[in-house]
């Protein structure tokens, strides 16, 4: 079986090197060869022997035995284009792009569901870690009922590098950078972007969501986290976290991505650095977690070529894992939520405001945690006690 | 489709309540409805409408539109003759019963792809948590260095209360017991006898082991366990768990079970009570973990529901996931450890006959953390310790 790779950076070359490297593991588990036959680029890149280097798409689209285009191009342009020709012709697409799964997946899963081919994208969320899969599979059986990630690595690590050295947020940024952990425009991963589009793919996973509907989730980044509000997480027991979370409603799913106080406990806490860690709760099997790395060059080619193994023992059937109702999203105003807010100064206010279950201290700075109340009007009380003129940080809002 | 149960236990009546409970849900994953119609049973059962329960196996298996039995039976008597009988007719099985896998599975597995039958058996390990499916799919392309589990819900329930109130190891073993967590007899469980079964099946999906070789694998469980070896575990900066190790050789692969140092900071550490978790390595993936409840009737029936979904989805084609070679088992004698080890008195004896990175004390008890070296030759030093009469507790084997 010939596959071809689009797009020879990062991504692409990891699954080159794992396609040599471990030939032989990966023809047991599919039962065939593997052969790497064509990479599309239109740099010069070196390439391992017998490959051959185009920027011809339609010439290796056309070749009979391609049954298989990895799209590690990134971006929603050329990716698009080329994942919609090979798809027309019945040939297999698997991709880590969360850009171009979120904005046309819908388009293009309806595409591959008649043409009888396959697209898929485990490597779009968590990097290695096995999380779609699982989730149309494994629990296939459950009714998910909400799910909790840190499906990003670099914020996370950011957010480690901040708790650990103290440093501010401009200088954790400095140094994630010059590690390569972030691109040069940061701002999808910091302002949460990024999070958003693997929480739509997840919940497309769990509910059965519009891919599309990413645009609608209610997001708020890390730029303008402070050491004070860490500190005031940490004074609450528990950590400051970016989450990633979706809850299956009466009519269809909710969800936020959000700083959030995460409580010493939760499973979610120990996740450091840039790995990603995802909780997901089954009506039957209660709460499971994944934990991984989210990210870098191998650990991303591993979860493509767990998408080959599928694909390859499936070739030639109906695809039959994508077959959920579409589940409306519904905007999470009246979701309960609870929430630590830091308060520097006079704490009154904030608790004349909202009902409050702990407040504790540390000179002038003040954490308080709210009972649940709903998410709209919590926000809404907030801004009244912020323009009274009291300073409040970002609400972290709190995972149980 | 229709379906029987064999064995109306505690899990046998939770994959009845899930496929009526979630009846649409699994219809929806796998794209045809689900009928439970027989359950095969001794005993007088309440059972959902329009089941019908029988103790003829054969008849059951006769009906030639029942393609799935679940086997919830237990034991390798039964349990063994049913599948046997249901394989030979082509008609796939899905257990929870590792002990059944672990002795016979070798040959039943051989007899499921003589007929073109599937063999599951995802419950027997982690109970709700997918790790044997994500190890034979996602993570198949990888090759698969070593993992760590905390495989045995009810000990690790155990030494979570022994550490938590400081009770004895008897009085954690009358709370289990009345709380349902173990068996009459629970020296499977404290024996380490259940998880070196479940340790046989991981490392058969890991690396290609045979499942009868569970034999072969040292085990110790937690029965000698004190508080004092706790407290040795806590003064090093970390917990004592039972661990299910297995690690890829040059000659094949290696294993132990065996109460073990958890580093604080390692993912394990946090697994407590009834919970499960596994952390597995792979050259490309790096480490990735998966976690969950390990047990109970529905956590359990969800993870017998995922093998339908997958076996459903292919009832029609040859069994493609279990094609791994054979890879013989070599005891873990030359495997480097480190180990941590409770001296009560006078240190010196050990420190003399051991590397030791690391000495620590609180009164009387001392905590001595060795250097890497190899099992067999660490445990024979301990022993002439031991014999020069200095007081040591179970070395407890590091993970790093």
């Amino acid at each position: 079986m010939k596959v071809a790779i689009a797009g020879y950076g990062v991504v692409g070359s990891g699954v080159a090197e794992m396609l040599i490297k471990n030939r032989e593991t990966i023809a047991q588990a599919i039962g065939q060869d593997i052969c790497l036959e064509y990479v599309v680029d239109i740099r010069e890149v070196d390439l391992p022997e017998d490959v051959e280097l185009t920027d011809d798409i339609d010439r290796v689209l056309g070749d009979p035995d391609v049954k298989v285009l990895f799209e590690t191009i990134g971006g929603a342009r050329i990716a698009y284009e080329y994942t919609q020709k090979a798809l027309s012709r019945g040939i297999g697409v698997i991709t880590s792009n969360k850009e171009l799964v979120a904005t046309r997946g819908d388009e293009l899963r309806e595409l591959a569901r008649q043409k009888g081919a396959w697209y898929l994208c485990e490597a779009a969320v968590c990097g290695g870690v096995p999380v779609l899969r699982p989730l149309k599979t494994d629990l296939a059986g459950n009714r998910i009922l909400h799910l909790n990630g840190i499906v990003n690595g670099s914020t996370n690590f950011l957010l480690t590098r901040m708790e650990e050295t103290r440093m501010t947020f401009n200088a954790a940024l400095a140094e994630a950078k010059s590690l390569g952990y972030l691109e040069a425009d940061p701002t999808a991963d910091v302002d949460g972007l990024d999070a958003r589009r693997k929480l739509a793919i997840l919940a497309n996973a769990a509910f059965g969501a519009r891919l599309s509907d990413d645009r609608l989730i209610p997001t708020t980044g890390i730029g303008r986290v402070t050491q004070r509000d860490l500190h005031a997480a940490r004074l609450m027991g528990g950590a400051l976290k970016l989450i990633a979370h979706a809850r299956r409603t009466e009519e269809g799913w909710t969800g936020w991505v959000h700083p959030s106080f995460v409580p010493d406990g939760h499973p979610l806490v120990g996740v450091r650095d840039v790995f990603n860690g995802l909780c997901v709760n089954g009506d039957c099997v209660g709460d499971v977690m994944f934990y991984g790395q989210g990210a870098g060059r191998l650990p991303t080619a591993s979860a493509l070529i767990g998408d080959l193994v599928e694909l390859a023992r499936n070739l030639d059937r109906p695809v039959s894992c994508d077959v959920l109702p579409v589940v409306p999203f519904v905007a999470p105003d009246e979701e309960p939520v609870r929430a630590v807010i830091r308060v520097e100064g006079d704490v009154l206010p904030l608790c004349e405001a909202i009902p409050v279950e702990d407040v504790r201290s540390d000179g002038p700075l003040n954490a308080v945690l709210t009972t649940d109340m709903p998410l709209k009007e919590l926000k809404e009380r907030i801004g009244i006690v912020r323009r009274m003129g009291s300073e409040l940080g970002v609400p972290l809002i709190g995972l149980c």
